[in-house]
């Protein structure tokens, strides 16, 4: 500790300086009394970004999307059990993305907590399901180590969610100092053997995909999966829902699987070996009554190359130097998609003048749920951009994450597509891009229904909706104004229902910098 | 089974039938893939109220305000763990109020948990921190008798949280029928030995107090305890948050301990005895440096009449047989506060409208945190009503719970007064009272910060707020408009700035039915 302070540094401030020694740059937050000593710490140290949520599903969400982009943790400051709460969904999201994250849980002080106060609740018990490291800070001269700790626990391959329970005296408490950061090791090495299993494969001609995931969707990795595709013929296939994938023109297509089982099965029928790269075999995301969960079909061999923790794209990279000559050709350029001014208004017609307008360098959160599914590849051939999904499925994540994501890449366009149901879930968010000022422009498909559920009502054989099961789905009645909820939190919005307005909507959103909304009444 | 049905009953709908023979007639839900049978249940079961809400927060906060006022409990429809842990923060206060609730989470089919799905979790690890049950339903043929046995656990006194876990398979596989309704024991005896130390403590003379929660703060209760007050001196007190308190002209007036602890402490200052009714000893909402956490003065003696899970009524009764000669007569009607058309804006002024013009019956749900807490005796003397508290401390239940209350007391006015910080998490409520047309009045008090953490910050120590910390308690930056917000959910709403505006909206609101919002900017 070299600094000369006018006061003793107590627990939080020994905090705040060492998440900044470890690297962590941004909390997000929404505090209470418990944390207030972590709120002033922020004041008196430089070089942490605090940014307010105004519910702690923004605050989880926003640091997932933050530390996808990032490529490192953000810190989430949280008030107690039903804080941590609150965020819990994002939490599961965020874990089941590989994102790092440090969550800071305030508590009850010490000598608080054997009484049964209002706030009282098992905050190691609400954290563990979403965490993968919980610890509990036990005196303000252990918060500093504690949480150089739990940076290095997000930190560990793929991405970890690490939650620290601070509880307030040793937050007030004089702290010992400031802690170094702790060396954090990179993903493990890929073994001989598996590689040489994944050479074997693609060298017998049998029909082999990749079903890739994580950092095998980023760039060296997926320069040396477009490498052996182009050597082999091999299929290159992500799941549903990953977390992050470069996508647009110059890079090499993807193919997406299918959500429902069936067209899935279909989709890899015919592939013989199935290699994965951070990526498990693959899993219906539901199940339905007579129908399997395992969706190789029958045939085809998952074989692991890399899981998750372990170094993918370095086994990629050797890879593709046992299979391919020399470098080949990146793709040649494709063109975006035409603009159809006058197509017919729907999903299709907005994707597909997104997929037209969307800048260089662009950050799409997708959270379009069924509304996106048929329109994929449209963005195969848009400029390059990266494209980030809700991954485990608890909706609300879309607006959090492009939160987040244009938290940590200042500079690029963040585009929001997301369906209007899911955006109930966290639609503070759209007050934390106005207030930070974010450059997000925020698609909301407003089908009025929770659509995705209409048609699964039918799938899991359930029947067909009568009025009581349908008021269920509906959100038509009320209709949701977006314009009035962007307004009411800052965010100039427009409402649109032709192909042309959205066009010229979407256009003038791409060259004005800060947040706005558009309807679009699909 | 005496019904004659078309098609075999499944699991989901034995659970809706079941549920109805055991007394729920509400269901609050926000459902998704994995609860679509039970949801196409409801359409063909008469008699279950099925009421959306478009995030879990309001559906748990709506199950615990409908509970609080109809004495039994509402079902709650969840979707797996995600949807689950955005209800923990409600569920938190809904327990806290011993609020009793049955929670059916719907979660994967049992053969499909054995795979890492997305949406797959630990589900009963995320419900066990806020539940007294936990269950899952093993085999369609076991789910009747599994949700009787959790409406039985949930009306267990004084009021319990049974979270009924309920796989796909388990819904839709063939069941055997409808369970009937198990006993509900009431609460406990009160023994005669703590009647009769009440006694003695009540006929020292020294100075006694009640602390009273619970079903004791209602009707006879309520009665019993007016009669103790009259004839001993003793006092009457509450919680600075108790969940349900009947209040107003010609019934008794209960005093309200304060909210930190030195006043508090100083409130009971002098008492000799403090006898509990349905309550605990109390303690500081949170603790701060070198204050203590129990707020019994020295001096003072605690004395448990009847603990939450007794019957605190009968006690109080027996008291009142024991110690007041004869009934006596109900206090005389108060004049409720004189309206002050050209009184300084600001929270009293509001505050002093309402309770002028407060109907009678009406349902009062009170989340204004600091906003509120001096002008908390002005209601007194307004017409009879029920007051609702954050029981829990997990700000965002004062808009769900007045969304059930609507539900449970169709006829009565409810007017939610709320703080605006809190308003933001769970602001979805008010497209639930649009869409069911509830007689909601929302009073926003619209100090457009964390107020109550402006002043905790220097309460707890931690200084004033530089720039940086005053931006996580500052909601100003864009200002929050209520007026749109609440038009982009389908509920009407005005902005007022002064009293006399403020006093002819409200009395606007009282004669209109329906869901409708004032923004004060106090």
């Amino acid at each position: 500790m070299t600094e000369t302070l006018s006061i003793p540094m107590n627990g939080a401030e020994s905090m705040v300086r060492t998440l900044l020694a470890s690297g962590v740059e941004v909390c997000f937050g929404n505090p209470g009394t418990s944390e207030m000593h972590f709120v002033s710490a922020l004041d008196r140290v430089e070089g942490m970004r605090a940014v307010l949520g105004l519910f702690e599903g923004v605050v989880t969400g926003a640091a997932d999307g933050y530390a996808r982009m990032a490529g490192k943790p953000a810190a989430t400051l949280l008030h107690l059990g039903p804080g941590l709460a609150n965020g819990v969904a994002n939490l599961h999201n965020a874990r089941k993305a590989g994102t790092p994250m440090v969550n800071i849980i305030g508590d009850h002080a010490t000598a608080h907590q054997r009484y049964d106060a209002p706030l009282t609740s098992d905050v190691e018990a609400i954290a563990r399901p979403v965490s993968h490291w919980v610890a509990r800070v036990r005196g303000a001269a252990n918060a500093a180590a504690d949480v150089a700790r739990a940076v290095q626990a997000a930190r560990q391959a793929p991405g970890q969610i690490a939650s620290l329970i601070l509880p307030a005296d040793s937050a007030w408490d004089t702290a010992d100092g400031v802690a170094p950061a702790l060396p954090v090791e990179g993903p493990a090495a890929v073994g001989e053997g598996a590689i040489g299993r994944s050479v074997a494969a693609l060298r017998t001609g049998g029909k082999v995909a990749f079903l890739l995931r994580g950092a095998a969707l980023q760039g060296r990795g997926l320069a040396a999966a477009a490498r052996i595709a182009a050597a082999t013929g091999a299929r290159l296939v992500c799941d549903t829902f990953a977390p992050r994938v470069e996508r647009g023109a110059g890079r090499v297509v993807v193919e997406r699987l299918p959500y429902r089982p069936e067209p899935a099965i279909a989709f890899l029928q015919g592939t013989e070996t199935l290699i994965l790269v951070g990526a498990q075999a693959p899993i219906a995301f539901f199940a339905y009554p007579g129908q399997p969960s395992e969706l190789t079909p029958p045939g085809c061999r998952p074989l692991v190359l890399a899981h998750p923790h372990e170094d993918g794209v370095a086994a990629l990279e050797a890879l593709a130097d046992a299979v391919a000559s020399g470098p080949v050709a990146a793709p040649g350029p494709r063109l975006y998609p035409a603009l159809e001014r006058n197509a017919a208004f729907g999903a299709e017609a907005v994707l597909r003048t997104v997929a037209h307008l969307l800048p260089e360098g662009a950050i799409v959160s997708d959270e379009t749920i069924s509304a996106g599914f048929p329109h994929y590849a449209l963005f195969d051939g848009a400029r390059p951009h990266d494209w980030l999904q809700l991954a485990g499925g608890a909706i609300g994540d879309g607006m959090p994450v492009a939160t987040g994501a244009a938290i940590a890449c200042p500079g690029r366009k963040v585009v929001n597509l997301q369906a209007d149901g899911s955006a109930m879930y966290t639609l503070q968010s759209l007050w934390t891009q106005a207030r930070e000022k974010l450059d997000v422009t925020t698609v909301i498909f407003a089908n009025r229904a929770y659509q995705v559920l209409v048609e699964e009502l039918k799938g899991v054989g359930a029947g067909t909706a009568g009025s009581k099961a349908f008021s269920m789905l509906d959100l038509n009645n009320p209709a949701l104004d977006w314009v009035q909820l962007a307004g009411g939190m800052g965010v100039e919005a427009v409402r649109v229902s032709d192909s042309a307005g959205f066009a010229d909507a979407f256009a003038a959103a791409m060259k004005r910098p800060g947040p706005f909304l558009i309807e679009a009444l699909i």
